[in-house]
């Protein structure tokens, strides 16, 4: 996974053959075999520069190229066996080589070290992820956008401190998320350029005295430039712990979105149905339906972030360039990137089977006084009342009908003219919650008029 | 993992199969057939008593019994087939307990259901790695003793900030480690004590109107006692997040020393010599001899607290009683305690082939002034000096050693006196390493006899 | 804090001044002045050894620590005047000391060093806090115990996945709650009884050859005993890192309660009810009624697991003895402890001021087929069916009794008996939610009669 | 903090009074007030736009622009007296307001909520943040060039595994600092641009039925747009969620030149000397000269990444739209802004202030066999070994050395031909450190020539 090595390839160096012990926290295949069409991928384009600048002949290069082919693809037919005795991906690959094409397969290695290859095998892999996130993040912001559009009009409480707030839209709702899942698609895709620099050609940490061919390499691999410094190429891991932190946020918002969809599918709420799909049973409460695949999603961010906090952790003051801690930072980007395409692809399952039901959500919207606030800009915009006097009006209304245990529209113009004189029975016009959204006309506010804008807009954007 | 099912074991509850993607995001087989063990020792006991107590009948346990022997003789020889179908390895041992002996294998989950079965499996799997923490820590300390027993009396530099400050013995280095794997060793054995409560019988939440013997299944599974309160029962992970936040901090003393070792490694120090074992070489550096196993061991500690804060972020807010969500519970713990045990393998190993060498630690120890207390001490206990006055002329001292080029004792009696005129030839015998770490009496100290002493005390204790 | 200075008391050693950034970053003493008591009564135990053991004149000893009280006395009414010069609280107290008796106050730091100075301070303030949550902890607990005992009796629903499930007590939903409270005292009183050794007397880190007394100290400070190795004495931080540890935890079960309170306070579930204490309103919204004292209360876990990350990751990788990144340990232990007692305070008051609508809960809890469990169990015990084949039967009938959108008392006997023959009427007794919860009679169980029983035990133990 | 109060300004709505520790949970004017010229300046704007929208008159308008300003001056003279009972910064400026100016005052409010006020007060808060850390970065990166212009030719060991591996240039060195920070300059720009949308309009939540300007207020308070979604608006922390990550990682490169300088700073490296300003004596040792700012900065990546996963621990699972865990937002990022402003204001002074040992760094260079790789090189490029074989040669060729004592320079020609016949005398030319970095001429490589290059580079991007 680096540039060290316990195992025979090097020569009579130790004495002592590696302990079970040392073996078992050293080698790497175990997990870093996932890197191996990147680690090919890496060497061809490596030996196809060797040959173009005359550091090795045409044939050895052409030899080597198809010993790699052959390589891929026994790994991709399960063919390969794997040796932990070989430690890693890249011993593993070249040592199969060497079985195959013999004495050019040792050519391949000239004018670069495992710290180079490993640096560009796992950052054209997070490449790759950044490339999946964003595809996964697409297809949610659709998933969304077709919710949105279902409902663009539908009624139901808009919360603060999950008590109803004020009246806003089912497709206004649904936006929010296609908004959080556009920032996240903007970190993975800022995160993606600033990584597309090629590492390949840093060696070990010094750079190299062969005549080699960067841009190259770089080229052929899909990188915008080579890395600039050989000693930050092999020691840098910011493209990682950029992934990570993007996924992260990403987590994080569907997190949101998972909480919500538990807290809707209660007997309390009913605000949503589950598909089948996505509920599951009990093995002795048969009248159940869980929303488990909401919780696991909301559970998710948990593992996302632990990862990210072990590799900041691992990180952490080390000295440059290469250091075998390192070698932590795989299995925690794995896992994390795993997490992070799951949980998008069952997040958009569950979006796109959602049921939303319409009439318990405008219910729900109408009951708390949702449109409190309306009474009150109608104090401000007709009656000229300071805010704060309106706010204090409305106030004095809401606890009146609250002691009468009925709703605002319930309250006589009487009631009403008792608490301020010149109130009128065009109030009545805004305290209902169709009105209420309706009149959310603001840029970005919940009218279905700027829901069905936003949607048209985000349609363009996505196609 | 708890009491919810996609499958079909559950009847016709749900007219759609299980979308590929939510068996992917909700079956635990995949990691939690590690619990095979617990959970089949823990339906034995569960049976036992279902018996005992004539809620079923003693043929049926006997039926049950001698299935889930097979079971698991069936599991530990790799015979088994796990399914992901069947989600979890309690529906994957009843579903082939169900094939072996009939009917009588639906007996089995009477009074009980998985979330209490989980919380038990579970329970008893995180108990064992207390244990198993407990013993590797013990070793670890051994390993620790022969060191310091070896050396109690080498001398070597004790340092503040990396820099030298007072000379101490490599004895009272190594008893240093000692004193934070005692600690340890409690965390562990305090978690353990507080876990050893038996969740079984809790079923789902409520408990059950079963007449089962919950003291009987505790003793029977080594627990001092059964839980005493049902919904607290499934919704626990308190012992998963003790043990993780114990192996947090074992983890930070070995990530402390694996950082002495890398830079004491290192061709500057030089104060110690790896074994073979646990070095490595280098593919294009053949010289190189790099301490590979020191630098994953300070990397675990990013691992163990990735994992903490990731249980920790999975569990916040969870209403009671069981929510899907602490299926996440098991990777982080599993992956947790085997890097831990690895770790404290792998120190074991690193510590008992550990060489010190003993002539570059005590030049280190002797140079860089690092006898200024022993003098400013000479200066309170013989000249009666106020301490802060003998600091200030113990500094003026090292100056002018430091502008001569020299160390104190090289400095000439007159040089002494015109510093402070009472200052006599006896000074000498303070400014040696051996006479400074000889000195160092009081309790807790660095003198030799204090750490053969300390030795002693432990060999007692560990035996 | 510890055994660095920039300053000038140190004599001539460093020619320019310490630059304005640097006293930033390096001084403490804007937040270690909260460990002034701690500190003084740290230095008067020395003072009183030193001359116990002969070490300073009995009339030093004296004007020591009558300075030290004056000292302390300035600091206590607001008088001291703190300086950044001065770096720390060590520092700023000698200073003062210094100016009060002069020539005395320099030999109170004899045989001490600051690093085994602050390593006291820190320790006692953080056993100060283990002390501060038991009782915030107990008073906690006997909160939840009035609450349980006024319902004892009282049903709802017990859920998982936040869906309905079996039917509880709500006596018992609270007790869960003692017991995680219960697990969390626990906790601090085992790392207080593992932190309760006194480093004092370890000097700088390789302790001294003063014939001092650490015995005597250790006791007139309430420690059990002396630490036992002074280079761990100055470089662990294992107590606060425990402290951390188990503060999470806490935090955690106050972010579940505090979830619940959010989710039950909605207007869809009217669970409770919280005082107006601990209520807000809303600016714009007039009739909200916001949980916010709970929503601070589930973000507090946020705040607590962030200083342990903090202090983890800072602690990470560090050789002995001391480094000054240890500095970085206290702001995060102070933040996290006055978190963690102002959070268990809120609860408190929330706990005793919150009102559960007894009507609302008992309705909830009879929906939802709550009592199928009771049904399933019915059917093992009368019909002896195996459990997995009552389960499928009552699958059946919650299925039968969704479908005529009733619950499953309203089933017929002969619509109970087209899906399984043998069905009595007897079956409707335990269709009952005070049916069910009574019947739950197992050790742990939710049944009024366990709960009193419980709630018994626990006054017992909080006497 | 937000839409909710507990205090009189609301109306009779609450009877109780607030309870102390509820005051204590809830106010966050305590250090929100560090907002107070953002929540100005947003105010000011919002009340000219309301003018010209003709939603309060221009006399109002001007009236509380006035009273705005003083208040301003109050704040920033420090004559104002914030009130824990007003709750935040937003009521206090508004109380005072109401005070100096009247009922205008009372007309500020309109069209808007404490949600979007809050989230625009934080936001421009960070965007200045943002900004803060670019120009700081900027400079450190200055500060790393000068030292790579002064030793763009000097020779150091570049390590790996804290192990000698090939000889690099102090210039080389200092340049991977330079890109590491240069990637976290594009981070903090990135993060600005995304985060560059004005929340103002998007009221409580739902937006607002007055007839506001939004793209007015945006261009007046320098945003690039408003947003799009009112209920992300007041719901999305996105912002200090991306600047904290940046942070952490930009902190994380600070933690490993921190890791390097306490280690270079060593007796027994000696690699460079820190200047006075940012070094430390000792109390008790009077010798030592600590790298206290190196060893603070090291641990503030600690204090960055815990606030960065207390927010993410917060934020998780929030329903939307506002909710009060947000309120524990701003102390975190108040926090770990702080901490990387100094961090990095303490590193640039460290970096300009620091001497290279450059003869020493050259002697480490040298020793250790760290021309090896360039023995290999030439074997394969004058002698056409594969690397492989190459490679094993050369480990022979540095085991006879080893065992001899003696560099790989001082083997005689013989002694080399035994272990390969075809070995030249001209293999002496590349087994010189200066020969060895002059070769690493590809690009990224460590030649002095690159190097030079590459400075000049970044001398132009940063003009």
């Amino acid at each position: 996974m680096n540039d060290s090595s316990a195992n025979t390839m090097w020569g009579g160096r130790f004495a002592a053959g590696p302990h079970a012990i040392m073996e078992a926290i050293n080698a790497s295949i175990g997990f870093d075999q996932r890197m191996a069409a990147q680690d090919i991928t890496g060497s061809r384009a490596h030996a196809a520069m060797l040959a173009a600048t005359g550091i090795i002949t045409k044939q050895d290069a052409q030899a080597i190229d198809q010993g790699l082919v052959q390589v891929l693809a026994e790994i991709e037919t399960g063919t390969f066996a794997f040796s932990t005795a070989l430690e890693d991906i890249h011993m593993n690959v070249e040592a199969r080589l060497s079985d195959i094409i013999g004495t050019p397969a040792g050519r391949l290695h000239t004018a670069r070290s495992r710290n180079d290859q490993v640096a560009l095998d796992f950052r054209i892999w997070v490449r790759d992820q950044c490339d999946a996130a964003i595809t996964g993040i697409e297809s949610l912001m659709q998933a969304f956008l077709a919710q949105a559009e279902a409902g663009a009009d539908w009624v139901m409480p808009g919360f603060t401190h999950l008590q109803t707030a004020q009246p806003v839209t089912w497709g206004h709702h649904m936006l929010a998320y296609v908004e959080m899942l556009a920032r996240d698609k903007g970190r993975f895709q800022d995160a993606r350029a600033r990584m597309n620099e090629c590492p390949l050609g840093a060696a070990a940490l010094a750079g190299t005295s062969f005549p080699i061919d960067r841009q190259m390499t770089a080229t052929a691999l899909g990188f915008d430039r080579p890395t600039a410094n050989s000693l930050d190429s092999v020691s840098d891991r910011d493209f990682a712990l950029e992934f990570l932190s993007a996924a992260s946020i990403c987590a994080l918002h569907l997190s949101r979105f998972a909480e919500e969809l538990v807290i809707w599918s209660s007997a309390q709420f009913r605000f949503v149905r589950m598909s089948d799909q996505f509920s599951t049973g009990s093995s002795i409460m048969p009248q159940k339906r869980n929303p488990d695949a909401a919780e696991l999603l909301r559970a998710k961010l948990g593992r996302i972030l632990g990862a990210t906090v072990a590799l900041f952790t691992v990180m952490k003051g080390l000295p440059l360039a290469y250091s075998k801690d390192m070698q932590e930072d795989k299995e925690q980007v794995f896992d994390a990137a795993d997490t992070l395409m799951l949980g998008l692809a069952a997040m958009d399952g569950m979006v796109r089977d959602l049921t939303a039901n319409r009439a318990t959500l405008e219910a729900a919207a109408a009951s708390g006084f949702s449109t409190a606030t309306d009474l009150a800009d109608w104090l401000v915009r007709e009656l000229n009342l300071p805010f704060r006097e309106a706010h204090h009006v409305t106030g004095s209304l809401v606890k009146l009908a609250e002691d009468k245990g009925c709703d605002l529209p319930d309250l006589s113009i009487e009631e009403m003219q008792n608490v301020h004189g010149q109130i009128t029975a065009a109030v009545y016009s805004v305290l209902g919650v169709q009105n209420s959204v309706a009149s959310r006309t603001s840029y970005g506010g919940t009218a279905p008029a700027n829901v069905r804008t936003q949607i048209a807009r985000w349609k363009e954007v996505l196609k």
